[in-house]
């Protein structure tokens, strides 16, 4: 039988800040024979996000990066091409961590069955996928929120941020969305239909803010960190709960910012506020993602979890796809490269 | 029965910035006669503690301050000189919240009688007293410290620092100690006995912290703020907790420091280490009273809570007192003004 080349996108060097094109390179690879109860799949939708950039290494981020020459992570959708395992049929579709490359191999262990009846294969890489989990455990399962009281969520309109907004008002929070731009608060207003939104664009920020949160802020959901978070952390409440999730402005930064010192603030805030900080890693709390399914499969499937996508069609797209998350063009959709 | 005269030490302005000699002012009042179940005790030890400086208002404290034309609120000790309560006999000594004034009439209920024979009287406003409390709930009761690991405390000479290290190395926890100046470090290295001490004012300060702190920061219990946080936290092991009971170098702040905003670097450890922060007040858990005086008073009794003290003679040097808290002369002993 023919080899099958295998086409991988790896990271060829660390940014300094801002991730360039520069950092990924191209290779090929002749994929290997299968083994027994081996599984040999192809992938077909690639999922775009923040954390990626943290895979890079060299960004603010202090866990783990990817080794230098090592396939660029995340994950994937994929189709079975061949299969020694029981389990998996060719043609059916799975979802993976396999990262950037066309074919991958698995045991299976690491392979989640997808049913296209159910839900499209897409929302394995959002909704219903590593996006919207992180939505559901930092949203209901860290802290625990006062029902009816406000919550701020930060990165509104981006894929985490949209299903934190939808899910806690189905849960009977009063939830106010910050986002930038006029075309994410109407999204965030007439799509979403949450309680009030915050453009933090605007040249009236503070004083949206201010009129958004007329009883302070309870909870607050952070997908996003920079200028913005000392605005609002003004408002918080007396044991005030924060979920820090992601701050996708700081992830390029190597030097921290000039200016005011905002760290006293913050201690103060949390010494006579008794505000709770407290963070999460889904890698080390993947156990609730069947309760994760069970809860949200449902929501999503009768749309009361909406979602935006955004595809780009096109294997070598992925990293210039990638670098559109951080210069300010984005528009918040969840971005899915096809191949 | 001729009147007593009482003087009193009021609130005459509210600082900006540093607490100033003007801000308080000279009032005497007339007792009144004692009612039904009334005792009237004549004040004779003041303690002077950091958070007075916060019931003066226009620091960085949230919480209420004291009436502009009250007497300035603190614990006292005082001598029972008139008693119309069974409970209370002439010549009794009481702890109370009475604040600067020379006499006080209280129903008894808000005065705890004190034993000479037990401990001496001055340790009720010292190591059997708030200051003593708040060492004991911060360190104990707020977080669960893992025993066996590394535990700093800021102002670990000051009065609540040296009762939060002592305790906490009779409990197991390896205690590292910061203070500034030569004679604080010898007084925890030479008195105190605990593992290792960190001078802040020394020009090799980051060095000896690195060297202090080889296996990082399990729990930290934060007494003074300011610009020598920054250098600690970056030594926050995954999931240390941390305790703010007090950030005196930031009190007397009305306006942010200048220069690198370190709020996004914080963000990130609690994002990536998981550091608990959190903070706690005496005011609202008085209730566990007893338990602090159960566990430590035979400890200070037997010297295994070492403290130390420093009185300054006459009621009129309470205001002057106070400011030497914040002018960088305090020898770190608590202070008692003896009148």
């Amino acid at each position: 039988m023919k080899n099958i080349v295998s086409r991988q996108i790896v990271l060829a060097a660390r940014p300094a800040g801002m991730a360039r094109l520069s950092d990924f390179a191209f290779v090929e690879t002749d994929v290997p024979a299968l083994g027994n109860g081996e599984v040999l799949f192809r992938n077909i939708l690639f999922s775009i996000d923040p954390y990626q950039r943290n895979l890079m290494g060299n960004g603010s981020s202090e866990w783990p990066s990817i080794a230098l020459g090592d396939p660029m992570g995340g994950p994937t959708v994929g189709v079975v091409e061949q299969s020694n395992n029981t389990a998996f049929a060719v043609g059916d579709h799975v979802q993976s961590w396999s990262g950037w490359q066309q074919y991958a191999v698995s045991n299976g262990a690491d392979l989640r069955k997808l049913d296209a009846a159910v839900a499209p294969l897409s929302t394995a890489l959002g909704p219903l996928g590593l996006t919207g989990f992180t939505a559901w455990y930092g949203a209901t399962k860290v802290s625990e929120f006062k029902p009816g009281g406000t919550l701020v969520v930060t990165g509104a309109a981006g894929a985490v941020g949209s299903a934190v907004a939808q899910l806690m008002r189905l849960r009977g929070h009063r939830v106010v969305g910050v986002a930038g731009g006029a075309d994410k608060i109407a999204f965030l207003k007439n799509e979403l239909g949450i309680d009030a939104a915050i453009d933090y664009k605007a040249f009236d920020f503070k004083e949206q803010v201010a009129r958004a949160l007329p009883d302070g802020i309870d909870a607050f959901f952070e997908n996003v960190g920079g200028p913005i978070f000392p605005v609002l952390m003004e408002h918080f409440n007396s044991h005030a709960k924060m979920i820090i999730c992601g701050t996708i402005a700081d992830y390029s930064d190597t030097e921290l910012p000039q200016g005011t010192n905002y760290l006293p603030r913050l201690i103060t805030l949390i010494h006579y506020r008794f505000v709770d900080i407290k963070a999460f890693a889904t890698p080390f709390v993947m156990d609730t993602f069947p309760a994760f399914l069970a809860e949200m499969t449902p929501l999503v499937a009768a749309g009361k979890i909406k979602y935006r996508e955004e595809f780009v069609d096109g294997f070598d797209k992925l990293p210039e796809t990638l670098l559109t998350l951080f210069d300010g063009t984005h528009s918040g959709k969840k971005l899915i490269v096809r191949a």
